[in-house]
C-alpha cells in the first residue's frame, strides 16, 4: 500500500541523520496522499539505522492506524492536525535541531536578517506560544497542532510562504509540497537559526533586512516570475 | 568473570568517542553487577583505540581490585560512592564534554528550558559545589561522590528522575539502569547544555519551561502511563 | 571550448562542499579567460554532486551565454560586473558561509584582530551597504556588483590587497588570481569571521591588531619582499 | 640524519590536521635532538597532504639550515629562541586553532576555570604582549620568541608546568618533552579555550577554580605523587 510514498517518506527520514538534524530518535517525517487521505509516518522511538520503508506506519486523517505493526510517532496527532488545516502541505518534519530549539526555548521569532532566510521563509519564522495546562491535559499533541494553526491564523500567515514554525519550549516543525521538501526546509531553518544567533551576538540591536530585499529574494525563487534554477 | 557485563561496559566506553564526548582519555564508563556487588570500569589513562574488554578492571564496593592487571580509572572511588548511595544505578559515566563542562565551570544549574531536556531530566541538572580544601586533601575522588550525594539529598532529588549532575569546576557525571543508558544520558546532557547556552545567548532572562510542560514530557516517556516508543 | 579553465572552475566549485562552505546549492564559483573575455560559471541551482565540467556555462562580459544548455548562476551579473571593474581578478566565489553571513547580517566590517586575518586581508573586510529599493528593482544582481565596486572606490581599497567583501543582509564574495585562490580566500574569510565573532564575545571592546603587525604579516606573504613558503 | 626524530616530528605534524587544529598550512611542529643541538621542523607553506619525513628541514640553534632543500617554517626563529631559553623543551607546536586565537586576539589570559585546564596547565595560559614596531622591524619571528620568554620570566612561570602561551593578536605556541606531547598540549589548549569562552558566555563574572582544586588536579597527573594512568 502506498509503496512510492512509503519509499519517499523513508528516504526523507533517513536524510535527517545525514544532515545532522537529529540525535538518536528525536525527529520524524511524514508524507500524505491527498487523494486517499492517508499519511505515512515514522514509527515511535525506532532508531534510524533500523528503519526500513516497511516499518513506517499508515494513518488516516482521524488518527486511526490503517497499516503497520508499530506505534506511529508520538507526534502523529500534530502532523494530522496540520494536514487537515493546511491543504497545501504534502510533507511534515519535526526535529530538535539545536539552534532552532534555542530560539524556541527563548520564545522568540527568528527575524529575517538576510537573504539566506528570505530565499525560503517570507518574513520571520514565528514562535508559537506554549500550551496551557488545560491544553496539555486535554490532548497535548493535537493541541500542539492547534496552537500552530492559531499562530498562522492570527498573524495571517500563508503556510506556503512560511514553511515552518518553532513551538515555544519545544522545537521546530517544517513542511513542504512533499516529505523531501519538508526536510529541505528543516535544514534551512536550522542554518538560518544558527546565523541569526551569531548575528545578534555581533550586534544585539540588528534590524531585519529591508522589506524590498526580502521581497526580491523570496520572489526570485517563488511564484510566476521566479528565475532561480533551471526550468 | 562477568563476561557479559564486561562486554557491555566496553561497548559503552567505545560509544564515548563515537558520540564526540571525549578528547583523548578524558572519560570513563562503569557498570555494576548488583548481585555480586562487583563493578567493571575503564582502566586509567588507556586510549580508547587500545581498549579491549579484557583490559577493563573489576573492583568491589570497597574499592579493592578483584580482577585486572591495570589501574582502574582514577575516578573509581567516585563511581563506587554513587553505586553505594543510589541503589537504582546500573551504570555510570564521567566525561569532560565541553558544553556540560562550561556550565560546571560557571557553577550554574542547567535550567530546564524545553522538552529536549524535560524528556530525560526532571527539573534542572544540578550543579554540585566545589570540594573544600579539607575534602580534597582527605580523599578527593571519594568526596566528589559524597558531594554529589549531598546535592541530591539536600535538594530531595531522585537519581532516577535526574540521571546526572555537573560538578563545579569539573564536569558531568551521568548514570542509568545500565552502562548503555548512562552513555545515552551523557549524550543528552551535552546536547541540552549546548541548547541552554544558545538559549541564554539569545535572551539572558529566559525562564524555564512551564511546569506542566515539563511534567507532560517527562511522564510521556517515563512511569506507568508512558506512551513514547514501542511496548 | 576553454577546456582547461572549465576543469579548473569545476574543481574550485567542488571544493566548496568539501570545505563546508555551502549548504545545498548556496554558492558558485567562476573563472575568467582575460584574453578571450569569457567567463566559466556554475549553472543555477544544480546540486554539487551532479555537477560536471560540461555543465558549466560560458558567458561573455555582456552577460550573453556563449556556450551551455543550462542557465548560469543567478548571480552571474554580479560576477561580470566585478570582472569588468577589477582587472586583476581571475576567479570569483559567492557563498552563504555562516559566520561571514552573520557579520553581513549585522552590517559590520570584520575588523582585523590578528595575523590570521592580516596574512590575507589588508585591513578590515568591508561590509557593502544594502541596495535601495530602486537598485533592487532596476537590476538586483548587477547593482550588487556596483555597490561592491562603490565600496572599494569610496574607501580607496585595492581588490588585490582586500580579496573579498561581505554584502549587507546577504553574504560574502571573494576573489583571487584564479578560481582556486578565490575559494582559498572564501575559506580564510569564513575562518576569520568565526574567530572575530569569538573575539568580541570574549571582549566586545577588542581593538584591531596594531598597524605594524598588520603590515608585517601581509607583507611577509605578499609583494616583492615576501618570504613565506617556497620560491 | 636524525631518522627517528624526523619520523616523530613528521607524525606530530600529520596529527595537526587529524585533530582539526589547522586550516591549509597554518601550523608547524618541530622537535629537537638536545645532544646534537639540531632541530627538525616543517618546511614553510607545504600542504600536509604533500608532507613526507624527507621534506622536513634540519636547522641548528643558530638558525642555519643543516639539511633540507626547502625553506624551513617562517616561524623557525621563534622555535629556536624557545629551545635556547627553555632547556626542558623537546618539541614545539604553532597553530592558528580558532578558540585559542580568539583569546589571543582579545589579548586575555585564559583563566583556569576547571579541572580540564588544571590537569595540564598550572594556572592561566598567559597571553604574551604584542611586539612593538621596533621589535617587528628588527626581527619579527625571533622577537616573538623573546616576548614569550619575557612573559615567562616576568611572571616567574615554569614552562614545564605551563606548556603553552598565546601571543597577542597572533595565536598559540605549545610545547612538551617531545613533538607528540607538544601536539597533545595544542589539542588541550584549543579545548580549554573553547570551554572557557562558553563559560564566560554563561557568566562573564566567573571566577577561576579554587587554588586547592587546581593544585590537586595538576599534581594528580604530574610530579612524584602522580597517580593518574598506568606506571
Amino acid at each position: 500500500m502506498l509503496e512510492e510514498l512509503r519509499k519517499a517518506v523513508w528516504e526523507a527520514n533517513m536524510e535527517l541523520p545525514r544532515r545532522n538534524l537529529v540525535t538518536y530518535t528525536w525527529g520524524n517525517v511524514s508524507g500524505i496522499d491527498r487523494e486517499k487521505g492517508l499519511i505515512v509516518i515514522k514509527p515511535s522511538g525506532v532508531e534510524y539505522e533500523d528503519l526500513t520503508p516497511e516499518k513506517l506506519v499508515i494513518v488516516d486523517l482521524e488518527n486511526h492506524i490503517v497499516e503497520g505493526d508499530l506505534n506511529p510517532s508520538s507526534d502523529t496527532k500534530t502532523h494530522v492536525e496540520l494536514y487537515r488545516a493546511f491543504p497545501t502541505l504534502g510533507g511534515i518534519v519535526h526535529t530538535h535541531s539545536p539552534h532552532a530549539v534555542a530560539w524556541a526555548q527563548a520564545g522568540r521569532d527568528i527575524p529575517c536578517y538576510g537573504t539566506t532566510h528570505a530565499d525560503y521563509f517570507y518574513g520571520p519564522v514565528p514562535c508559537a506560544r506554549s500550551l496551557t495546562a488545560e491544553e496539555v491535559d486535554e490532548d497535548y499533541e493535537r493541541n500542539t497542532g492547534k496552537v500552530i494553526i492559531e499562530t498562522f491564523t492570527e498573524r495571517h500567515l500563508d503556510p506556503k510562504a512560511v514553511p515552518g514554525v518553532i513551538c515555544r519550549n519545544h522545537g521546530p516543525f517544517t513542511w513542504g509540497k512533499d516529505a523531501a521538501q519538508a526536510v529541505y526546509h528543516a535544514v534551512v531553518l536550522e542554518e538560518v537559526a544558527k546565523m541569526a544567533l551569531d548575528t545578534i551576538t555581533i550586534d544585539p540591536a540588528t534590524q531585519p533586512a529591508p522589506q524590498h530585499v526580502q521581497d526580491k529574494h523570496y520572489l526570485r525563487k517563488h511564484g510566476p516570475n521566479a528565475y532561480y534554477g533551471q526550468k
